[in-house]
């Protein structure tokens, strides 16, 4: 190997790598069930309707969209984009939005913009673990926050408190990053007082907030809630508010193009960081999702992505329900949308550790722990149950649940029945 | 505004709008003739073959090209590029490749992974604006190596001088950059003695060396040169060359995918980086690729458009002999591939002052001090010949001669003929 160890970055050395996609590695075997990833179902890609878009490209836009694009975006798409979050109550004009490569590439985007070596940003105790990796690679840090025991957003007090003795301590706090949709990796959905509440934090200390929405869309249940970049627009209008989204959760990741709504001034800024990170978004991809979307068919395909994900959260309760030990210490969020689940275990497990048995058994997870900048709770999994189909749900709860029980058996059988540790 | 200007990073601060980009702005305006954008020729997009690949992936991988991808970059779409790059003596494994989303986000990673704020990539004077753009948003620096007057490469004396007053100096230099066929913004193609002489220099000192060849399947003239990667592999094999390459100027820039050949530990890096910055590359794009490839068509492709680029270079430079004033202080390049000439006019034009002269006369070009880190030259401007047809050309290249006469005959005709300095 080149000897380049010594000439890397401060940034590279704290990269790390992402425990999930070294986990969908370990799980490409065909006989394992991966509740691991966050995959869409391919069955709710609407196949044949964009074969018919990609088309019309080559037949309408050949020359422009196989070209070079500007760093903001298609217009057709962003003309498009401003009539689909006009439906949703968003009143936009295309200079609120920057067109990215999909909305991990605006994760990235947010850091390089505002964090210098040891930068605090805010974010949830756990949060997405794509985050914190965007982050650690500017060599940022994570003011992490605990969720409220309602589950209806972050402990309000805890936040307070934590960002009051971060200040005193003269760390530098620069952006407030939530999930207020069905949080990843928690389904939490924020209430409306807490989405209040965060953006008063915001505007009382004039932290910009990043509101990461990929999910928002994807509700099977309850009554859709205002965004906060909404309650920003509806009410004091400061234009604090960054609200990232993405077509990978409503019609397919493949495409890899997100958009991010914020002020006009600040998308300018993003603009710059862009055109030294990849000149523009996939250009075909833009006008091909431009052509998709004037055929207004998107709303149908989420309605029923909606139902079928509905369906697939019901069954994976129900199986938990059916598999799991019951116990006071073993529960699972109930989520309203999204396409995950958060199993809380016994203190004494560890899913870093059980990871192996259960892959060994054919059945994934993500460990917990992998959704924590510091201090990881280690009693945690997240499961995803849109990719699954209904029997491979069954199954491999049923599996989880053998590993689960396994470790709860192996702990109440006291010292005797574990492996002695060194020195005993 | 949101009152976010006292949070920017220190990156964010150095970043710098592209003037490029800035300029392809000011150029759309219908009627102007712009040799500004590093734009390919749209006739050279192979529309038809192209859609049909594109069909052939919604009947035969829709379910994989609209879902999540692998970091590394698709399976079929690297076997393809070893095949291809076989064909031109380069030894691969698919662990050598990294896909990206064009060679710009390489470039972006580059930077991310060996610079920390302060540190020096040695590179040209002038050398290609992206990459400095990409250097400066992670506050690196270059360390600017002038071309030798022979146009074969680095004046290799003032490179050992430089260097070693840099490393003098306390300077960390990181690694270097080339871009040896057919450089942009000069045209320059490296000689083999030059290609020989810079991987002794990164051999000697132990640096990484970085060679950009997005233009060196475009050679229309002359001889092709075993590239830099290539002189390593076939010599003494130390892994330390990483090269970086697109479809965007063989084939379709809208694609937006790339790929860099690099040591197998050194791409694991990158994929670490790359999982951070955008997860992975355009799937869908990856497999259309991967599927164009298939059919062998691109041969013929890249050989129409040398043919085409070849026609197109002849003609500007015989217009420019046409129209251009004939003097010893004005002189361009007359490359043997690539896009771009570099024209040298007298010391005493500042295109910067004269590309609003050149936009109002309908005609644009890129200043040539935008391809400078630091202390740029300003009586110099790269001109693109593969975007604008003949008569454009010709149209194009007259306008920018009267304008450029015009400054020779304002600055012959003495104060007088000028505007008078303040206080005169």
């Amino acid at each position: 190997m080149p000897k380049f160890d010594s000439l890397y970055s401060k940034n590279a050395l704290s990269m790390k790598k992402s425990v999930i996609r070294e986990l969908l590695k370990l799980t490409t075997q065909p006989d394992i069930i991966s509740f691991a990833g966050g995959l869409p179902a391919p069955e709710t890609f609407p196949v044949e309707d964009l074969r018919v878009a990609a088309d019309a490209v080559f037949t309408k836009h050949a020359a422009k969209a196989l070209q070079y694009g500007t760093t903001e975006g298609d217009n057709d798409l962003k003309a498009e984009l401003v009539k689909y979050e006009a439906r949703q109550g968003v009143t936009l004009t295309p200079e609120n939005l920057l067109i990215v490569s999909a909305s991990q590439q605006a994760l990235d985007m947010l850091p390089k913009l505002f964090l210098d070596p040891g930068d605090y940003v805010i974010a949830g105790r756990p949060t997405y673990v794509g985050t914190i990796q965007a982050i650690q690679s500017y060599q940022g840090k994570v003011l992490g926050i605990p969720f409220s025991t309602d589950n209806d957003g972050f402990d309000m007090v805890e936040l307070e408190k934590r960002y009051a003795r971060a200040v005193r301590d003269g760390k530098k706090v620069k952006y407030v990053y939530v999930i207020p949709d069905f949080q990843n990796p928690s389904g939490i959905c924020w209430s409306l007082e807490k989405r209040k509440a965060i953006l008063k934090f915001a505007y009382d200390h004039d932290l910009p907030l990043v509101e990461d929405a990929p999910y928002r869309e994807v509700r099977f249940m309850g009554e859709t809630l205002p965004s906060i970049y909404q309650l920003d627009q509806q009410g004091e209008n400061r234009g604090i508010v960054i609200n990232m989204k993405t077509f990978s959760k409503i019609l397919v990741p493949g495409a890899r193009v997100g958009w991010v709504m914020a002020h006009p001034e600040f998308i300018q800024k993003l603009v710059i960081a862009k055109q030294a990170m990849d000149l523009c978004t996939n250009v075909f991809a833009q006008k091909w999702l431009a052509e998709y979307l004037k055929t207004g068919k998107l709303y149908a395909v989420i309605e029923n992505t909606c139902k079928l994900y509905r369906d697939k959260r019901n069954h994976m309760v129900a199986m938990l329900e059916k598999y799991m030990p019951k116990r006071y210490d073993l529960t699972w969020t109930k989520p309203e949308g999204g396409l995950f689940l958060w199993i809380s275990l016994p203190k004494y497990i560890d899913t870093d550790q059980m990871i192996f048995k259960a892959v060994e058994r054919k059945v994934a997870y993500v460990v917990g722990s992998a959704f924590y900048f510091d201090e990881p709770e280690h009693n945690a999994m997240r499961i995803n149950f849109s990719y699954s189909g209904f029997e491979q749900i069954e199954e491999g709860v049923k599996r989880l649940a053998e590993v689960v029980k396994a470790e709860i058996e192996a702990h109440e059988a006291g010292p005797r029945g574990r492996t002695a540790p060194e020195g005993m």
